[in-house]
């Protein structure tokens, strides 16, 4: 028999589930609407009978160890979901209690950016690295830190929360209720309230002039500043310039070997990676400068998600 | 025969030297001076010797296991001292490999403020916290942070450089070289800046006014603020502020139980601990909120940094 976890990302529209060997191989994968379910209990029950089909298609030769679970707001501390924004339950979710009483296995649960950060130490760029730090940059900044080899995650199991960093005061209204958090400068929704900054402020022709803040996205702002487009490049200049300063406050702070960049606006590498070091060396504190690597994951194009939920489990498992 | 190890504080101009059992108490202490050596060999030699003197005093029934060292710029991961301004020898000092080259011993050195982390957790307040960051006000602003129950320090050793933050953009001159430095303004040196320039912008009438810059010390704001000195009082409002959104950042990041202060300004007390406390509060993300305690040390009046360095090559021995 061939010991296997199943990795379970739970986002606010689509769950993935993925059976993972301990090389860090997703043998398969599907999906299961995560919205439609008016009990907690029956999402989970579906989930359960996912994995239990993925099991039987791969033939009868693995044999399922746990379930690691990266969700929204997901506290490994207490094995459950706390308040989660984008999913249909409110409240404190006991996750790991559901799963494991449906399934008699051992589940774990954490937040998507320290699962991601557990992918990258086991699968990713960070194999051989004991301090690093992952940063997510999708809808929000979300970061998993590791330290001494161990996911820092506090004594509330809620630490890593680089998003809410202050980045200026009295700066953009954030989502948290607080003025000038990190996220709404340096995250794809970040990126994109800064492009209308800067179209307001300059007259620089854009082909962003055309386009609706609802319809904006990361990815049409990174092809902008690909074409050459002075507004976009300026703001991948200013998200650089914010994003830089804090992670200089970082660095004094955990002196990581590397910073690895992941998720939507991630996928603009140099155009984030350059400036954002750029300016980050130009605020260290001395015996710092040139010593620390941004980079970008090591997981970019696998399923970083789920197999980040893998490693939760395997690391448990251990 | 009982099991000793020997605490070494090795500070600009004395070096205090204590012989400590496991369960932290400092069964003889004494101090040689730092200064007066033109090779650091011969220093070495001095300590190598106090030591056993020390172990002659107190009879022939225990027996040394290893050196614990607190040093400025201490790098724990290379056993040397790296660029310390207030030490006569410059460069890199091997001090690991001279005092074990001289005792025949084991020994580890790390910076004064991860020693008092160190002692923190072994013999003071931390005794059962895995997540919290010692803060030590002095001249600068040092900290020592622990996660999962292990010092941080990073890739380099370095970690924990709280103290070069960055408060405002464009801020105080550090010594550093850079800018607005948490420790130009938060730190005993920081405060008497801040009553320096609430004197020249304020009218109130101040015991401080009679005061120069080179005379003037945390002690007398302290006192002056205790004798409700409006100009002292705001002095410490304005440091709470500063250091209390910096403390917001950090929390962010490490959520950890309890930050405690020490060192010369942190005597001030609740003075200093309180707008610390409430501005911290206010910038705080929500989900932290009324969780981190902002504590005294609880080896204030002990020799903390003693202490320390032996909780550091106990912990190694093990």
């Amino acid at each position: 028999m061939i010991n296997v976890v199943a990795g379970i990302d739970i986002g606010g529209t689509n769950t993935v589930i993925g059976l993972v060997n301990k090389a860090g191989d997703c043998l398969i994968e599907s999906s299961i609407s995560t919205r439609g379910f008016i009990h907690f209990e029956d999402f989970i029950e579906s989930v359960s009978n996912e994995i239990a089909k993925l099991l039987q298609k791969i033939g009868g030769n693995y044999s399922l160890q746990g379930i690691g679970i990266g969700a929204p707001n997901g506290s490994f501390n207490l094995g459950v979901i706390v308040d989660a924004p984008n999913l249909d339950w409110k409240g404190i979710l006991p996750i790991c209690k559901e799963v494991t009483k449906q399934t008699a296995l051992p589940s774990v649960v954490t937040n998507d950016a320290n699962a991601a950060a557990l992918g990258e130490m086991l699968f990713g760029g960070a194999q051989n690295m004991n301090d690093f730090i992952v940063i997510t940059l999708g809808t929000g900044l979300g970061s998993g830190i590791v330290a001494n080899g161990k996911l820092v995650i506090g004594h509330d199991g809620f630490a890593g929360e680089l998003g809410h960093l202050n980045a200026f005061i009295n700066g953009r209204i954030c989502g948290c209720g607080n003025k000038g958090c990190l996220e709404t400068y340096a995250s794809a929704t970040g990126i994109k309230r800064t492009v209308f900054m800067l179209l307001a402020e300059k007259n620089h022709p854009s082909t962003l002039r055309g386009v609706s803040y609802e319809k904006l996205s990361a990815k049409m702002i990174t092809e902008a500043a690909l074409n050459h487009d002075l507004i976009a490049l300026e703001a991948f200049e200013y998200t650089g310039k914010v994003l830089g300063a804090k992670l200089a406050d970082v660095v004094a702070t955990l002196s990581p070997e590397a910073i690895f960049f992941f998720g939507g606006l991630a996928k603009a590498g140099t155009l984030i990676i350059e400036p954002t070091k750029r300016y980050m060396e130009e605020s260290l504190f001395p015996i710092f400068r040139n010593k620390v690597k941004i980079l970008p994951s090591g997981l970019e194009g696998k399923n970083a998600a789920v197999l980040g939920a893998a490693a939760l489990i395997w690391q448990e498992l251990e």
